[in-house]
């Protein structure tokens, strides 16, 4: 259902269950949990794949029967989507989804997870938990709202209709780097300063949560002016020149 | 100067004192709250609409010479306008302003009270305070930063300056549909589940209010995993395959 | 290193050090922040300018071997830039950067601190610390997030890229006036209500740090809406009708 592959220290999540557009199962949240935090121990960079057929269609509703009558498998399906979706958000590397094809319901809230959402010319969003008679988890809704702005998240969440790859990198919802070049920046930040990026990424936490300020952040900062590898990148531009 | 209709579940709000470019008068704030908590308790979707020849001018000014002398006057201008617009943005149900003309000064503020702006093509907007040597309530410099972000309200509050509906949907003050199709929109909205769409708007408000991770958030979600509508388009949907 | 002019009642801080590409050394930023005190007082409105070569290549690299056995000057350093951004961006009058070639590095922070970033066909930007092993100050990676939104923040933060004037724009991290007349806007901010910006400015602060309702900003409205400046422009416009 997943595989996880490392190359040149990036770890590639590779969703794969094409008989069911890489739909994820009650059980299969908590595999990408533990998957991701073995990628976060092993690699410096974590992308997250399906294909071009589905990125993820969301949760598995053929699995949603059972939750009429068992209360007990509402928390449990609530609690495993939070597991996977906030071990990803706390890897301290960066975590990219790499999106070819459609991105539906729960799917979304995998992608929204990540550090980036590098789209593909045939992806495809749509939020539809309103066409359900559901809700979308509340950690979830705050991750579209502080990507999209409220209007978007309203109009995604309330119409449920589906939005293509330019329309998503409009508002927001998908990044486009420069020329579509997805390979180049992916070599960018793999060539740049690991401990940079970590720090760069907790203070980009810090802000999404209001803290403009933090002692903690400029002793990261102080310490890194200070460091061996700076010294020795500073060292390496000079002779450039 | 106010029409308030229904059809089918959904209602209508009309801006309609051409004369006057439906600029509202100091008593017309208050009956605007009055018709929106009307329209709230007796419909499922609010839209708010003027005409092409305006959707709203603002706040009328020929009531203005009175402010000059009668301090009491200028805390019940701004008190009227609250009303107005938190009553709007604290409705349950969606709330939409149709914006197909001029929408100037606190007509503005009347739009940004709405879940969504949905703008037609000869919409144009400008924020006029700074023209007029006067202020803009911080509520709705509050709504305004968060739509828009700090780069763009400053711009349209220092300048004053008018902007189109393209220039408008670029910085996200103006929504548009895929397709600029509205009415597909509005029926998307009105086919989903009132119940869902419910708790969907309150996580965009506790989003927007900071709020991360709520408990009564987690058991509206849980609970609607329940719902026997949930269930029955479960079911409708399988049968459709 | 730095010149200052005024004309009527603008001023004009030029960086000029055309052989650093106006990279900014250690001692520069407090004399930033002394300039920018001095036309607080004295202007009406702040304008920050490089040339079309730089607008500023950020902070002077050639000065960086010190920090690596001087902690102390980790500090300095850290301080003395956080003195340039944040005596800029408290400052009551309009901060404008006018970006008419490459902004780099520190030179992304000092442009952040505008309340607007009026980019120029042949304006770039990269933010760079990801290259070089350091980090960025927190109150400026809060500002970058706050403008682009963490998306955004993470792309050009871990990937230090290049993009350009329209991508630069697209994002929000650069604005574009109206048919890109740059003129034009900064000739209605100077026709417009100083005490009118002066109290909208503080609004959009207060908003960006989350108050939505503000006792202080109530009483501003009010006393705005009896000012003698209000009904005079009141009188001017309606004998113009």
């Amino acid at each position: 259902m997943f595989d996880l592959s490392y190359e040149d220290g990036v770890a590639m999540l590779r969703l794969n269950r094409p008989e069911m557009r890489n739909a994820v199962p009650m059980d299969g949240w908590r595999r990408i949990a533990e998957l991701a935090r073995e990628a976060g121990q092993r690699a410096r960079l974590l992308l997250i794949k399906g294909s071009r057929a589905a990125f993820c269609a969301g949760a598995d509703i053929s699995e949603f029967s059972i939750l009429q009558t068992h209360p007990e498998m509402r928390v449990r399906f609530r609690e495993a989507m939070r597991e996977a979706f906030d071990t990803i958000r706390d890897l301290s590397i960066p975590t990219i989804a790499i999106i070819e094809g459609p991105c539906f319901g729960a799917g979304v809230a995998l992608a929204l997870a990540c550090d980036l959402r590098l789209a593909g010319p045939e992806a495809m969003f749509a939020i539809t938990p309103a066409k359900m008679g559901i809700s979308y988890p509340q950690e979830d809704v705050h991750a579209l709202v502080s990507l999209v702005g409220r209007s978007n998240a309203a109009r995604l969440l309330f119409g449920g209709l589906t939005i293509d790859c330019d329309e998503a990198a409009r508002i927001g919802l998908a990044d486009l780097p420069p020329n579509r070049d997805i390979e180049r920046l992916l070599s960018a930040i793999i060539a740049n300063s690991a401990a940079s990026i970590s720090a760069l990424k907790r203070g980009i936490a810090l802000a999404e949560a209001g803290v403009r300020s933090s002692a903690e952040q400029d002793e990261s900062f102080d310490a890194l002016l200070g460091s061996d590898d700076f010294h020795a990148r500073l060292a390496a531009l000079r002779s450039k020149r």
